[in-house]
């Protein structure tokens, strides 16, 4: 019996990812298992960065190799890690059983550390080592299909992966393994890694394929799975997908750090609304602490809409009111500040406040702050840094507004949670009478599109003007877009959902 | 002649780059020079980034070199551009001359963007194509060693380089280049860029080398310099090529966004004491306003010094006292606080109003604010976010805090200009009465000891406690280190002056 421990691992946690390998490794013993998969970076953790350059670090991922190998009596383990060779870092996978490594397989260098190429890290050998007198081919996901193509001497094929999850991508890949075991009637293992590390979510969904394309056993998304075998829940739609997504990202982002407890700023809008229940969903509403800070440009049904959201949860909230600070602030700055009139500095001191109460608060009682900007606000730099761009991790970071608004109505899919009044009203930043986000930005749905084709398709300025939009606006945007490149060099870092996430898929220097 | 023309271009600024080597290639046809070489990414500007990724934006690199060619009329032109072949993005020089691309080179892909593998954008093309019939070889700096190795063809080669300065580099590197011309018989025409781009400084200082490996013409170091014979001044110590390292950095990162203005806060201490000159050199002492931001926890000697340290330099600068925005913010949060004792949430508080007030100030007059961490508080998180990390740049955040001194030590070598005083005192955050840094972290030279052997050497833990060193205090220096990845992921980004400057040459993830 073939079976893979879809585990989620601690980045360069050598010590607990071992503890962990070591207990699965003992529970197939007892189930009789005979070849146990363990997904790519489950030693290491995977994204590991510049440990990758310490050597010290490399020599402990094989004393671990070592001590894992006289846990081998009877049981083959696939795993794969980092080492050494003629002073050179390669990766490989090894097959242990029986105390000794019974193959590897040959060197690879095709990984991406998400903005990282391993390039940084791995040289690439020349020297082709396949595994010989031996059933099973060994190759990380993303060089199956070019040894595939090289090779038919295996009928089986176990194939690691730490795949960062992105809706657009999620069912592609699916279809894409199941197409390569087909086309080349191959058996495969795909154990994937699950969890999730900062920024990035790693999916799971282990594989085990016939050599007919048909999917045999499936391991669950988003959770870890061992020896599993029970129907698994897939999600049915693209809007599902990023909803099971994000309560990961969250979930294991306050998990691996030994967290429990999260503080988000309740506005009223669309999007701390829309937060709120995914931060339940992820950590107990018992564990979730909401902020009202009304300002003298609150209108009223922001601070309505704000509360129910919180009471439709059940979630406990504050209403600390930022207007005596405000004032304050502006009296401290008036000896500089003088009569100049009333602008963005102004707007941007309330957004800071609000920031400085929250982290304030983040700090008295060890909660982390949740962010709650959305994709097409960052992209454009609608938004305060230091202010409303502060956190420890931006939630809703990678969507876009229009997929704000799709999320709010599947979270309100069988009863009102976000209050239906937070998905009607109109956007705005409430930072001075009146303000509506259309004030200082083009419309959300024409924004949303001409983003789209810029990040997700590289589209430049003049395909998207040919595209039919106003030529001034989308210059407008696009260079919103570069001149705020400085302001998401410091924004929390956002939940990776997409192929386009800003900081990993999109990297801009100005 | 053969010339240089080391001249600064702008990240993904195609026109105005083009701009710049048009007008360079009508000087050098009047002075008569026949080849006129451009330092390696001198029309894309470096770095460049996902711009390598629109297929649009390759298209218009190769415009302009179309266009170019037609002022090649009896001059030779050397530069490289990014081109589409085969649908893969390749890298090359091109020696353009009489309207024709007479050589290239090879394909090249040894670039790395700094943190930022070239693999990420650029395939490695199969065939080599080298120039026929043709007198100089053609390299990129990175590549250069391999090529000779391999070919005796050419007597003469011409290097282009973006070299990225570092301060313990800089001198291996002249010394490297001598010795290849020197080792292999050839004569080096060696351009490299100059200016800086946000975290970057490139160091200029192109040289024509001769096949004995002397140095016949050499380039300024951290200026423009065209068709120049003038003596080059060298800096001669280690910190003094700091100095003008730092002091580069700071006038392009102004320069390149058509900015003039700085604001940073004066808190008396050594770190504050020592950007401030650096700023007046880079900008001049009316552009450069200081805010003085005094607690009831900052000493007598605190404002003393800093309005010193202004006076000495002629700089403008107000008194914030923050008293009462801080009453006022444990007033706004007391009735979520309630009784519970002052501690670091109290502490931070008093930084984020620094942080508000100085983004304040920048917001209203369009001051950029200058952070005044250094490299051993990043490294630790021994800073508020969104208070004291907050800011466009961070001027000393690439040294250590014995940096520093020597630095503040090099500008005050002819006169105090640095108040000795500020040097002098015990280094404290003055958020609490009677607080010390020492409190928080170890002494500095232990600090920074332990640092340089991790961060420079890779040293592990253990490998830095068989040096001598405490064992727990090397195991809470390198935990700090970890668990304040979060921090610098979010604070203003460093002129890099080391091989080791955080978000580029040391990436955490954690």
């Amino acid at each position: 019996m073939t079976e893979i421990a879809q585990i989620h691992m601690l980045s360069a946690n050598l010590d607990e990812n071992y503890k962990k390998i070591r207990k699965c490794v003992k529970d197939a013993q007892k189930k009789s298992v005979k070849t146990l998969i363990f997904p790519a970076f489950s030693l290491t953790g995977y994204p590991i960065a510049d440990e990758l350059k310490s050597p010290e670090f490399i020599k402990q991922c094989w004393s671990y190799v070592e001590r894992l190998l006289k846990y081998t009596e009877n049981l083959a383990v696939v795993l794969d890690i980092p080492f050494l060779e003629k002073n050179q870092l390669v990766h490989r996978l090894l097959w242990l059983e029986n105390r000794k490594i019974k193959a590897f397989s040959d060197n690879s260098c095709g990984w991406n550390d998400m903005g990282l190429s391993f390039e940084r890290y791995f040289k690439t050998s020349k020297q082709f080592q396949s595994p010989k007198s031996f059933k099973f081919g060994l190759a990380f996901a993303s060089e199956l299909e070019k040894k595939l193509e090289k090779s038919s001497e295996f009928e089986k094929w176990i194939v690691l992966d730490a795949w960062s999850f992105d809706y657009k991508t999620i069912n592609f890949r699916i279809n894409y393994f199941c197409d390569l075991a087909k086309k080349y009637h191959v058996e495969i293992f795909l154990a994937n890694a699950v969890g999730g590390q900062v920024s990035l979510i790693l999916s799971g969904g282990s594989m085990h394929i016939s050599s007919e394309g048909k999917i045999l056993k499936q391991h669950s998304y988003f959770s870890e799975s061992f020896l599993s075998s029970k129907t698994v829940k897939v999600p049915k739609s693209e809007i599902e997908w990023i909803y099971e997504a994000l309560v990961c990202g969250i979930r294991e982002y306050f998990n691996d750090r030994g967290l429990k407890q999260a503080v988000l700023g309740l506005s009223g809008g669309i999007d701390s609304a829309v937060v709120l229940p995914l931060v339940v969903e992820a950590l107990g509403r018992k564990n979730v602490l909401g902020i009202l800070l009304p300002s003298p440009y609150s209108t009223k049904h922001s601070i309505v809409d704000a509360i129910k959201s919180a009471d439709n949860l059940g979630v406990d909230y504050h209403i600390i009111p930022i207007e005596q600070a405000f004032q304050t602030m502006r009296q401290t700055l008036l000896p500089v500040f003088g009569k100049r009139p009333f602008d963005l500095a102004e707007e941007n001191l309330q957004a800071r406040i609000r920031g400085m109460i929250l982290m304030g608060i983040s700090n008295k009682f060890g909660h982390v702050l949740l962010n709650t900007s959305n994709k097409s606000e960052i992209a454009v730099g609608y938004g305060t840094l230091y202010g409303d761009l502060c956190g420890g991790l931006a939630v809703l970071g990678d969507l876009y507004k229009f997929q704000v608004y799709e999320l709010a109505n599947f979270i309100n899919r069988k009863r009102e949670i976000i209050p239906q009044n937070s998905i009607n009203k109109i956007p705005s930043a409430e930072l001075r009478p009146n303000q509506k986000d259309s004030d200082s930005l083009p419309e959300y749905d024409v924004l949303d599109a001409v983003l789209q084709l810029h990040l997700d398709h590289n589209f430049s300025t003049s395909q998207i003007i040919e595209k039919g939009f106003d030529a001034e606006v989308v210059k407008k945007i696009l260079k919103l877009i570069r001149n705020s490149a400085y302001k998401r060099q410091q924004t929390a870092p956002q939940l990776r959902i997409s192929n386009s996430a800003f900081n990993i898929d999109r990297i801009t220097v100005f």
